[in-house]
């Protein structure tokens, strides 16, 4: 497995490898590190598709606002080289702020539409710094694949609409959201949960399964309704305090007042446990 | 010479040049069409450094305001690929609009600092439109080099920036405008001008030429001084109307109050001629 903390070195490496392979296929796993197995499993996708895998491990100030967790967001290295190794990865690009932003960037990409709603409004600015981001690391490695995971929907739709209007040369694969055995959606930011926090955060994964199960029969049943019956069963859980619940048209992401003519709707929700954020999703298919 | 309408059949065909060419070069040159001479000079720059010579033509509504001159652009297709041939182009790329914006964009970029003054002021909008295009053009032709005309000083900051910015893998080669005989510079609006107000645009290049006289000895002058003989040549044209007179610092293009510590200047025109917007401007050394 390559290190590379130098776009230079990176490309390097990557050129390499397609000079020396006919039909070379790059695959990218962008992450901000403190690996879990959702992103190993982003990883051991790419290693089924592709003849190169390409990690990046970057914690992207521009994403963070103000009062965000960008300073005390969780980093480890070595043992993220270790899942990154077994994983089968063959590069892992860790650059250095300096390294990524010489000086402040004045070019800045903005979505708009999909980021209307759940985290495009409640974290302003939020997704300019992950389109940016994105664009940057994409095309600094020239992936033919690059691998996102559903937990973070928003930020999928955000990538395959920016991927989408600018032509970008790569194809966005979305993968599976994975969960702990109790159904916690695995993230880097479950290591700031307290023991009851923890205990408590089952219920985002809970209360999508109440909105799944609702909607086998969806007969008489709104989106304000679906919406009400998972805000409610969030708020039995004393810790949590709802930052949205929304029931949205998928994916574009938008307001609706009923199911009629919708193929999918999307449940998201992002909840907070003291300081720390959650955020969590189904994707539900209107039955017929 | 190969001639595209679809984003599929271009990608098909330099694909095709790629894997034929082991030491390919790609150099793309993205117009607006209603080529001239100074285009020509782009394509054969382009012709003696590269495997591979595409050329666009693609008059882009995104950079046009709503009562810009975008319908009447000019348009001439079929001198266009004379011009395009005997120039010694591969591929011409000409897409419908439909073709480049299947559905509205919901992405744009947008670089801020150089596109404070000069264009990015009086038009606004007009370099988040040139940034998004010239991004998706570059990502559907994915070219080593390419090639601008530094007509366009501002437009060339721009996309330098926005290459910088955003990692993208390609050179930006900036290249000398080109001018008719009597020293105004080539445009394909130059097509709008009546008879004497083509005698009168020689009043551009001649302020340009009173400003690079001045600066040789530069002692005493100050760059509000230098502006307002500028200012002074054009308004002796009676047709002239000033829309910017600028004299700014290169390459970032902000105000200067005085040539000290400065190391090179632009000064920068457009003005209009009835409802012709003719643009030009001089970089200029500071004398040590």
């Amino acid at each position: 497995m390559i290190i590379c903390r130098t776009i230079n070195e990176l490309r390097q490496a990557i050129r390499q490898h397609r000079s020396s392979h006919l039909d070379s296929k790059v695959g990218f796993v962008p992450t901000m590190g403190y690996l879990h197995r959702g992103h190993g499993s982003l990883l051991e996708r790419a290693r089924d598709n592709c003849s190169l895998v390409v990690l990046s491990i970057f914690v992207n100030p521009l994403q963070f606002g103000p009062n965000e967790d960008f300073e005390r967001y969780p980093r480890d290295e070595k043992r993220d080289l270790e899942v990154a190794q077994s994983a089968g990865t063959d590069i892992v690009f860790l650059p250095q702020v300096a390294e990524m932003y010489p000086t402040p960037t004045k070019t800045v990409i903005t979505v708009s539409g999909v980021t209307e709603r759940l985290c495009g409004a409640s974290r302003p600015g939020h997704f300019d710094g992950v389109a940016t981001v994105v664009s940057k690391l994409l095309n600094i490695v020239q992936p033919d694949f690059a691998y996102f995971g559903m937990k973070d929907a928003q930020q999928v739709a955000v990538i395959e609409q920016m991927v989408y209007d600018l032509n970008m040369p790569v194809t966005i694969v979305p993968c599976p959201t994975l969960r702990e055995e109790d159904g916690l959606a695995l993230s880097s930011r479950n290591v700031y949960l307290s023991d009851e926090e923890r205990r408590q955060a089952i219920v985002l994964s809970a209360a999508l399964a109440d909105a799944e199960a609702l909607m086998q029969d969806a007969a008489g049943l709104t989106p304000d309704r679906l919406q009400a019956v998972v805000v409610e069963r969030i708020q039995s859980a004393s810790l949590a305090h709802i930052d949205y619940a929304e029931v949205l048209s998928y994916p574009s992401l938008e307001p609706i007042d009923s199911f009629e003519g919708a193929d999918r709707i999307i449940v998201a929700l992002a909840v907070k446990f003291g300081k720390t954020r959650l955020i969590d999703n189904r994707i539900l298919h209107i039955p017929a």
